[in-house]
């Protein structure tokens, strides 16, 4: 028995009186059994995870998430959130004063973005060319925004005509749209997207989950109002709290608001007092994840010791690396533009004659190692291989495309 | 340098080459410099944390935070998510199906449960008396639920009667009301609750945070039709993952909905399906914080192990002995009947001549010992200890009353 201490049979006692009282303790008693399930140890294989997110997380990283618990007001946990504003508004390459983390996981950050920024009676253009935009659409159509979107097939990615034209049309407020397209294996160039939107007077938000720290983006000089990633991709953290950062633009219109957001947990206003944000005292709002932020920052670290251009040069140079070799695999690569293929998360069609179910389940149960199939509009067409900050290894490659070499001698001509 | 790995000079050629394109990398290179307080090394002493919470996590909990990562849906995460639910049936004691834990921290289930369940024609009756009423009063008109608060100063609690004049004035939907209000340390008698409010047609949802593992509560036998708590009070986990239940009544509810919530993140239909309650194939939902899930699966593991009644048991013995040292201290409790004192939280009145600040400056600065001052409407009243989960002991009592016989000796007579 864990913690149990002999109790005295006055306590006992005291609580039979208790609950002959009525009042604090129950007439009851539990009836609902121990779990069995849990009195087996937590195991925890180790394992390459080389899919779209999470990826494996470094000693330091996993250091972190192993230290003790502080408050979530003392004085050195607020350096340490003080420390990943410093930390995102690098990695984001922005000086907006409204960075900070939101306590939840990357699709919290989405809807955070947007439980923000909209109201009834906005209107917002999302580029759709994964599932990335459909659910950022789902989102705004439960807010009661008007949502139109843009749609491209999977695999393609949106020209400045095309968004032209959709803030012509269309005259949103807000523009959607994803960098790192994980679904597809898409790179959305984003230059001279911010002053169109601009232009238009529409805010541009981009998601960049799946691309932070693994190719440029640059806030404040591509005019970017709303920026957020997740903690498991490039920055190899723990998931469960998500980087975001909004322009003086984005912050000005959620100043104009005239009804709440209909989240408290998320309320931008709180939590930028939360986050001394605002350059007032800190207000009490949440308690943030406190392991979770402790690795969030040493995550945010490594990246600033190493330097952007060096994560960006690296995650490149595994990417070049690993579509060289499914190439001379014989594969096919799913996104046909070397430029606009994302670095991070590398698509590639699935074979004839085989089926990829078999292949990452023999990856996974003859080599430990993690790939995914297709999601939303590529499910079942391609495989998704990501090679993500502390994954980001031409060690890595090689295992990998090792092991597929072995798996698509195996799996071949099987049942479809 | 940290993972950088030299990089052949033919890629910085072919990143150059692709600014130059104006497709993926921007032509600009970064001018946000690094983050100086990022390269100094995380620093976490260690304390003993005796406020309302966080409480420190044990060993066992620190451990599984550090273990490696593993994919969100890979079989040993499923295996680790339905030991989880059965922990939280067993700790809850319910049998319901839609049990689950949410990914964020107690203000994002209570959140949950309200957003889930309420739509803009219902009425909801809020106990109010200390701030937990406030919030979920405050979240739900923001959903556009009409409320009504039943007040009742801090240190009271609801008697049935009270609550029958609330739910037959204000014929409600539903009745929010807080288990443990650890803001004023009272403990909220439910025996007979949840009859009463399905006699009127309405749900019971009970907030559970501070109280769930110190103090008895039978959600199935009580007949609570929502129910939830964080991870990091009894149950001595991380902040950051937060169990909820929902009674078949309440579910039904949910069936009923005429709009979608307005949360993507939080929408019950979909978490029911990835966390597998509905008795359908799992389907990907968000990326669960798998760190977080480790120790919250290891807390519910030690409260298993331990008993549920043990717990409860050892939690009275606790508080009635640090009340007892208190009054010895010539202390007044702020909450005087003794039945419906928290036993997880306990609050003192400030003593006449001190400055509550001083007195958590000294224990902090001189004994590493965290407690705290009030909150909401007991803020400069009273002092807040909590003896929670792993800090449930009675050598932790002791050393706290140590160390605040020592801080009344240093503090006294302090401008104010």
């Amino acid at each position: 028995m864990h913690r149990a201490a002999a109790l005295p049979k006055s306590i006992a006692a005291l609580l039979r009186a208790r609950s002959t009282a009525g009042c604090a303790m129950a007439a009851s008693t539990p009836r609902v059994p121990l779990p069995r399930e849990l009195l087996r140890p937590l195991a925890v294989p180790h394992r390459l995870l080389l899919g779209p997110g999470p990826s494996n997380v470094s000693p330091r990283v996993r250091a972190a998430g192993g230290q003790q618990i502080l408050g979530h007001m003392h004085p050195e946990v607020l350096q340490v959130m003080d420390d990943i504003k410093a930390g995102i508004q690098y990695a984001f390459q922005t000086q907006n004063r409204l960075t900070l983390a939101i306590s939840g996981t990357g699709h919290c950050a989405m809807e955070a973005a947007l439980i923000n920024l909209l109201e009834g009676n906005d209107t917002m253009l999302v580029g759709t060319n994964g599932i990335w935009g459909q659910r950022a659409a789902d989102i705004a159509r439960r807010l009661g925004a008007k949502v139109h979107e843009l749609l491209k097939p999977p695999g393609e990615y949106f020209t400045l005509q095309d968004i032209q034209e959709g803030l012509a049309q269309h005259k949103p407020s807000m523009l959607f749209i994803t960098h790192g397209e994980s679904s597809t294996g898409v790179l959305q160039p984003l230059e001279g997207l911010g002053e169109l939107c601009h232009r238009h007077g529409c805010l541009l938000l981009v998601d960049a989950v799946a691309s932070l720290g693994g190719a440029p983006i640059l806030m404040d000089q591509q005019g970017i109002d709303v920026l957020y990633t997740g903690s498991q991709k490039a920055l190899s953290a723990p998931p469960g709290s998500s980087p975001i950062s909004f322009s003086e633009r984005a912050r000005e219109k959620m100043l104009r608001r005239k009804t709440r957001p209909p989240s408290f947990y998320l309320d931008m206003d709180c939590l930028a007092s939360y986050w001394g944000c605002s350059g007032e005292p800190r207000m009490y709002h949440h308690t943030v994840p406190i392991s979770g932020i402790f690795c969030l920052r040493e995550a945010l670290a490594i990246l600033a010791e190493q330097g952007l251009e060096n994560s960006w040069e690296q995650h490149q140079a595994v990417c070049t690396r690993l579509c060289q070799g499914l190439q001379d695999l014989g594969l096919e690569l799913f996104v046909k533009e070397e430029a606009v293929r994302l670095p991070t998360v590398t698509t590639v069609r699935v074979p004839e004659g085989y089926n990829w179910k078999e292949i990452t389940a023999f990856l996974m149960d003859k080599h430990s190692i993690e790939i995914s199939g297709g999601l939303g509009p590529t499910a079942g067409k391609v495989l998704r291989i990501g090679l993500m900050g502390y994954n980001a290894t031409q060690d890595n490659v090689d295992r990998l495309l090792r092991a597929l070499r072995d798996a698509l001698q195996h799996c071949q001509h099987s049942r479809l």
